[in-house]
């Protein structure tokens, strides 16, 4: 059986899991879902992932796996996105978790209530703006002397963080402000053939 | 050089390194780091770690590594607490990664501002127990079967969801609604030896 993902394809994390998917050359069956619509949170959706998230994938066995972070990681175990060096690992793993635990929590969810859910920016918790900036900063000091997050060249790091950093205009955050950054978003884009 | 491991005892996050060192028989220093004194925003701290963030570590060879998760999947490379199955290993991924996104900042955010900043549970955002709730539900389904997360046997997974669990009851929330996740933090506790 083919590789299964249900994504939606307005979200960064479930965009993660394509572009791996394509850059490994790894067939695969979207599965269109939409979290506006609720399709996340059916019983049949429920089922195969109780978190009621995407992106969700069912293996080639047809086995389940969450988590778009967990999903690259698998999908892309022993590949070039993956460095062989044990620290290098680490930092990209350090990277990843901070991207869903201080990146896109906020840089991700200004873009949604307002490019999505229309609400007015002014009107969102003005601390989005504040630590998703906070977020770009630090992306860009990273950036100051580096072609890529981790190793100098792509990985999986850069996959996860370039998801949500490359739309964050649509979540009123000015990406002329970390020039490193659009380099990086632009190289990253090519890198993975989505420019 | 010693494994140095800069972090704050009263933290979740912190305390994870901790055990998982510990139960791998590593030998190092602990570097009380008090974010409540803000020792995680001095210009030394934020040279090692420009997240300014605990846990922090610095390996034998002094290079830093941050993000609690990053740093356990590291210092347990090759061990038992590691499983070998791939699968089972992108299982355990999937709950690590949820745990910094769908527990944490609820569970330890309300445990945070009640237990530490003495905010009054009724001040807080109701939707740290809404959310919080709704990842110890879910904890109690996956544990309607099982002894542990993943693959029947102690794994990272629970070394990072047992932090907060443990303590979940300072921020507020009852665990004996949840009669199989509070079996479960013993087991957990025995077999970290932190009981």
């Amino acid at each position: 059986m083919t590789l299964r993902i249900y994504g939606d394809s307005i979200s960064g994390n479930c965009l993660k899991v394509k572009w791996t998917a394509d850059r490994l050359g790894r067939a695969y069956e979207w599965i269109e879902t939409s979290v506006l619509k609720a399709e996340t949170r059916t019983p049949a959706f429920l089922a195969m992932n109780p978190a009621g998230q995407v992106p969700l994938v069912l293996l080639d066995d047809g086995r389940p796996l969450a988590q778009s972070n967990a999903i690259i990681l698998h999908l892309a175990e022993g590949s070039d996105l993956i460095p062989a060096d044990a620290y290098e690992r680490a930092r990209m793993l350090e990277w990843m978790f901070w991207e869903q635990y201080s990146h896109e929590p906020y840089v991700a969810v200004a873009r949604f209530h307002h490019h999505y859910l229309g609400k007015p920016l002014g009107e969102l918790d003005p601390k989005l703006f504040e630590r998703g900036n906070g977020a770009l900063q630090r992306l860009e000091d990273a950036l100051e002397a580096e072609q890529f997050l981790v190793g100098g060249r792509l990985s999986l790091a850069d996959v996860a963080l370039v998801a949500y950093t490359r739309v964050a205009h649509e979540g009123g955050f000015d990406l002329s402000r970390y020039p490193k950054v659009q380099a990086w978003v632009a190289r990253v884009e090519a890198a993975l053939g989505i420019a």
